[in-house]
């Protein structure tokens, strides 16, 4: 098996070459991280594996975790007690002919540290809809890979007043935050939108959902419409993600929501570290 | 308006924080060259123009013109008889609050030279269908954009036998190949898949639409269906982009169709070298 070539970014950035740049050809995650200990490492190195398959990038599970812990003593040293995000840039590596990519060639690790985002408020948010619609190829449904340009002109809609844009289907159903994936409390339980209908499948979701399932609750996977949201069914509305956590929704494109931030205590990530 | 970073290739690649690697978010031109002289530079400019004003990334045609005839100039001079290709990636640039891109950033543009590819065979090509659809996004229809991970998954199943794969759209039609856009010659006129349905909107494919209309030929945009590569109102079936040229099929999919090179001939972009 071709052997991973590790980049650390301060020491520059991939080669010019590389198809990560050139046609998004690979995958990433962010890792939020207190000191040295991160929050759901499993999840996400087993993402990042799982995804690497599904597009036939040729990593083990083992060089991953040794990047992982080389990468956590090195930043998490000077970050003793400051939350930060570890991010692991993997892609295909550098050349092939055209779209077509060399089976032999070794994969790319471009590893980077960055301070986390400030605490999202607990009262929560205001979200909007996006006038970018989502078109998710069933092929890479849910790979967090590095095409990511719906997501970046959606973000484009974001303000100082809008924490987050819901971007829907062809079909119109709600699929996604540019960000977070969605989970909705109604008076008959969880609904989150189908997993083969996401763009990203976050791995908070993932937690939140087997958190959840834990306590005996059951979260239905089906079509969520504008109209599930602000109805009167609505009990709470919930965005996520692993850096962010969970985060209640109060307004929604100005209608007032009920708030409910009992799933944030439940589900915190920093829970996590390891 | 933010002034363009240039960045050669054979001196680096772009920051580790670009844009253009972590969400794909700019741009691609590859250019054939003969020496210092490009084929179609007016349609590849154009269109990258007017693609980063579709994405919001301030760039204006003077300064691409100005790296282009520097890159013509500084790689040209050590090709003088061989065909080239220029490579143009266009990045909104480096930095930004995750998916959100800072308004003020500087866009960045590596250049880059590699050979070009060999020439196809003039008896045409065998051509096959791919198990990857294409789900193009109205918002970023037709944009030569880094987000080309549909045409690499279909690019692993190119061969030395099948030249080129067919992508279709969900609903069935015949859209695209992964580096090609698609031209029927039928009893009844020419036929091409419509603009709006295209993934890429290759220059080469308006530049052979113009010659045609300049010869009083007239092609009509509408849906492509297999049945219509393969049935007995098929006169040829043509393959292009603006490195390779026009392409005739001979084969598709184990099925035998109509050669005729003609168009070859009438449209070479090595004639637009200036």
């Amino acid at each position: 098996m071709p052997v991973l070539q590790v980049f650390w970014a301060e020491d520059g950035g991939l080669p010019a070459n590389d198809r990560g740049l050139a046609y998004g050809d690979g995958l990433f995650e962010t890792i939020l991280m207190v000191g040295a200990q991160g929050t759901l490492v499993r999840l996400h190195l087993d993402r990042l594996i799982r995804d690497a398959g599904r597009l036939g990038i040729p990593v083990s599970r083992a060089e991953v975790q040794d990047v992982y812990a080389r990468a956590a003593s090195h930043y998490g040293s000077s970050r003793a007690d400051t939350p930060w995000v570890l991010k692991l840039i993997l892609t295909r590596g550098a050349g092939g002919r055209g779209y077509r990519p060399d089976p032999d060639m070794s994969p790319n690790l471009l590893v980077s540290a960055s301070p986390a985002p400030p605490a999202t408020p607990v009262e929560g948010v205001r979200v909007g809809y996006s006038r970018i619609p989502l078109t998710v190829n069933p092929v890479l449904a849910g790979i967090k890979s590095l095409n990511r340009l719906e997501q970046v002109m959606a973000a484009r809609e974001l303000s100082e007043d809008v924490f987050e844009v819901l971007q829907s289907g062809v079909s119109g159903d709600v699929v996604e935050g540019t960000r977070t994936n969605l989970l909705l409390q109604t008076t008959e339980g969880w609904v989150t939108p189908p997993r083969a209908s996401l763009a990203v499948a976050g791995v908070m979701r993932d937690w939140v959902l087997e958190r959840l399932a834990a306590r005996g609750e059951f979260v239905t996977e089906r079509p969520v419409l504008p109209e599930h949201l602000t109805g009167s069914s609505c009990r709470a509305f919930y965005l996520m993600n692993s850096v962010l956590g969970v985060v209640p929704v109060r307004n929604i494109a100005g209608r007032d929501l009920p708030v409910d931030g009992g799933l944030a205590t439940i589900c915190d990530p920093l829970e996590t570290l390891e």
